[in-house]
């Protein structure tokens, strides 16, 4: 199978086969990013004979593609149910990519957040959100037999991200799903501290990627938001103080929404926690994706 | 649960909940290698209620207990199952124990090749095949809800330790499996090396460690031998030269020893391949394991 044909933007990385799908590392030249990116793409056997649909799967601080690629066991089930994975870095990577200035892991590289930011010196590159619901999607649909059908999952920042990228754009995720997210960042010293730095001081200006508020906000109209399934461990070192996952409970009571948000008894932050519950998530994908 | 109760030797250092059962790493004094050793276990949720049995897991070159712990999805089958899974590291560690001279990534730390190492300064620590044999099933039987009941598998150089302990301690192991082992180390320069350097210039003393000698020596007692699965990518970067699949292949036919030995098309040397293929060797394990 050739991929991105005829775009001399995209090189492919590493391609392994597993479960009888094909693990795929791409590296591109991102317009939204100013950087070059790399991803990674499962994609299930059932992509040699026709378009499938996709599960972006969005990941937490200081991973890249490589870690639910490797830990997850994600492969598997999505080989049973015909879905690709499309599996973005966590922020844009590169020289001249400002970092961090004290290298911490909760700033900077390997922490975009999933925001637009719009301070110097992040605005140039860190653009995460545009990247996620635009570009990468446009990319992998136009060179991959992979089709707009496209449901979105993440853990921890990256469930943060799935649930606010998902709410915004509802025509264009058939379901959102969440391991361990940060529901309310607004309200928490991780997005307290990301949100100042790429935002800015204006906190009226975080508002727009604060889950919890964007449910709130759409009141009753739960209609519009596409099916939620969140899992959050009750053995997490981050909860509760930075995931502050009752908030989400309580705007999801309040709103009539619908989420689905399950607390899961011994389970921690770590990849084995969504190594446990993957299946169930991917499978409530393909129950949704057309 | 607790577990080594009375056993200062053993610290627990790890504990996660994973598919129900707990990821458990343990670090102990060994007395075998002379020095201090982690390893990994998985205890399915069955273990709460008895002893259940346990496949015993070789690395490969470079690793330690914890690749195949967070990439082989093997928890979920092993949960099903009601198997342990004990994931011991691939060679001694720690300060004084002495390391290729160059640093090379085939020699000495992660390199242990499951043998007794005869010369100096490796005789020392270099103990594996005792450890594995001996003092690590002693330990894990002595202090946790396993049984004696054993199987062993493997990947590249620990294929070739599950190959090699398994059919020298067939009435200990009720099956073996592996995945692209070294099946002719006397014969291929991983085995070369590691065998000159562990053992010496007499080449006599190596054929204890090799599948393929082991396999043709025991001729025509197919009785005695343990059921055998292997598992081989046609897209291995180091088949044939390294791992030499096709001897063990000539030696099985010629002896009916009858071991499995299938060749995966497409598949490469990695732990994507060993995640394909762990829930059948698992089974496999499990119909035999009494």
């Amino acid at each position: 199978m050739a991929f991105f044909t005829g775009n001399a933007n995209v090189e492919l990385k590493d391609q392994k086969k597993v479960f009888g799908g094909q693990q795929l590392r791409f590296r591109h030249a991102s317009n939204t990013l100013q950087c070059d990116m790399d991803f990674s793409v499962f994609l299930p056997p059932q992509a040699e004979v026709g378009k499938v649909p996709a599960v972006y799967w969005l990941s937490g601080l200081t991973c890249t593609d490589e870690n639910f690629s490797s830990k997850a066991g994600a492969q598997r089930v999505a080989a049973d149910l015909g879905v690709a994975l499309i599996i973005p870095d966590t922020s844009p990577r590169g020289e001249g990519v400002p970092d961090d200035p004290d290298g911490a892991y909760d700033f900077g590289l390997g922490a975009g957040f999933y925001v637009n930011a719009t301070e110097a010196p992040w605005a140039k590159h860190y653009q995460m959100y545009d990247y996620i619901v635009d570009e990468l999607p446009n990319l992998v649909e136009s060179g991959l037999p992979v089709s707009d059908a496209r449901a979105i999952s993440g853990h921890s920042m990256g469930g943060h991200g799935a649930l606010v990228i998902g709410l915004r754009n509802s025509e264009r995720y058939s379901s959102i799903s969440a391991f361990s997210p940060i529901v309310n960042p607004i309200n928490c010293a991780w997005g307290k501290k990301a949100f100042a730095g790429y935002l800015g001081s204006d906190e009226r200006k975080w508002r727009q990627y604060d889950a919890s508020v964007l449910l709130q906000e759409r009141d009753n109209r739960s209609h519009d938001i596409p099916p939620i399934l969140v899992d959050q461990g009750d053995a997490d070192n981050f909860y509760p103080e930075q995931l502050r996952t009752e908030t989400l409970i309580a705007v999801n009571t309040e709103t009539s929404a619908g989420a689905k948000i399950r607390f899961q008894e011994g389970y921690d932050h770590s990849y084995y926690f969504i190594a446990s519950f993957i299946e169930e998530h991917l499978r409530f994908h393909a129950s949704n994706l057309r």
